[in-house]
């Protein structure tokens, strides 16, 4: 054991619940807040204030007792941890419907994601630009890559080649995989994959609406 | 107690997983395959055989015992089951970046979502067309949902009116709200939410990479 490391594994669902209290932070702030409390937040989350206070216990944040925390430390704080403060340089394979959307969606580079190029096989797509980014051509990934330096890889091909794109991607130095495709791809230990399948999404919602 | 009821709502970690199963299946297809096992499913995808066989249960297919799923039916089952070959009409608020690379997005009406109509405030996108949907002004939505019909309201606003957006659109008679905003919103009984977080699963992949 490293007694140097001081450093906990925050579970994956605590650091997803992190940007729904940056979220609305900030947008205590944008009213003119200075100190919020878990209980504030608690409030407006559905989550319960203890649990609140323990998924921030992983940030380097410390509230006062009784008062709460200063709101702009806690969005600094946040915004730092979960790396919205920083790039992370991405690229995306299959410039189709939903890969063409994602490069035309500015608003990821807010949150610190930025797609340098994307990659395809369809000729009517390479070589050209979507919203000024440039699409090449699939085979040229693993030559690009090694000077585009992309840690991440998004993935919005069809379903039936998703496996095979993905280890593509990995072999061209790509270190987490962003899945759209509704197949699970496998990664090897050490790469980290997340998977948001729209389409899941909807057929909860379509399911749910009929009962 | 209804015992004309036979049905049992299927909880919502195997309805997530549906569409794993059929994004599978419809590759076997691909390949030329006819039958499928649920171990086969497994292999591939994850989830045990004897979770695949119980989360199947919940639909209408029965497999042969020692043989399988005839592959056709079990498509055919699920994208029925999933709600993918219906057309569900739907609204989108907030015509940003996300906003306008969802209309754009032609895959969603292939899984049964029908973009209608983009709501917004902004001049710059008020009556115009993006992808040929046509975006109005926000103050019309609910004269123009009483001719739309649309149940399912996609929510694409920034954080801050997030909930206010919400509250609206189900006034106007939305009864599924997809929400892609980082805020938390609250619906009333009765109304189905969905959250879509593209920063969590961004968060999510930032934190694992540095680890």
């Amino acid at each position: 054991m490293d007694d140097q490391n001081h450093f906990t594994k925050i579970p994956e669902p605590a650091l997803r619940r992190l940007p729904w209290y940056l979220s609305y932070v900030k947008l205590l702030r944008s009213q003119g807040e200075t100190i919020v409390s878990s209980t504030q937040i608690a409030r407006k989350i559905d989550v319960s204030p203890s649990q609140i206070a323990k998924d921030l216990s992983y940030v380097d944040i410390h509230g006062k007792t009784r008062v709460g925390y200063e709101i702009d430390d806690l969005i600094h704080v946040l915004e730092t941890f979960l790396g919205f403060t920083r790039t992370h340089r991405a690229v995306l394979f299959g410039v189709g419907s939903l890969g063409a959307a994602l490069l035309s969606d500015s608003g990821l580079e807010q949150y610190g994601l930025k797609i340098i190029a994307g990659f395809d096989v369809k000729e009517s797509v390479v070589n050209k630009k979507i919203h000024a980014i440039p699409v090449y051509h699939s085979d040229q990934f693993i030559e690009r890559n090694s000077t585009i330096g992309a840690e991440i890889g998004i993935l919005t091909v069809p379903p039936g080649i998703a496996q095979e794109v993905s280890d593509f991607m990995i072999r061209g130095g790509i270190k987490g995989i962003w899945n759209f495709t509704p197949f699970r791809v496998r990664v090897p230990d050490g790469v980290v994959l997340q998977n948001t399948s729209l389409y899941a999404h909807l057929a909860v919602m379509f399911n749910r609406l009929l009962s």
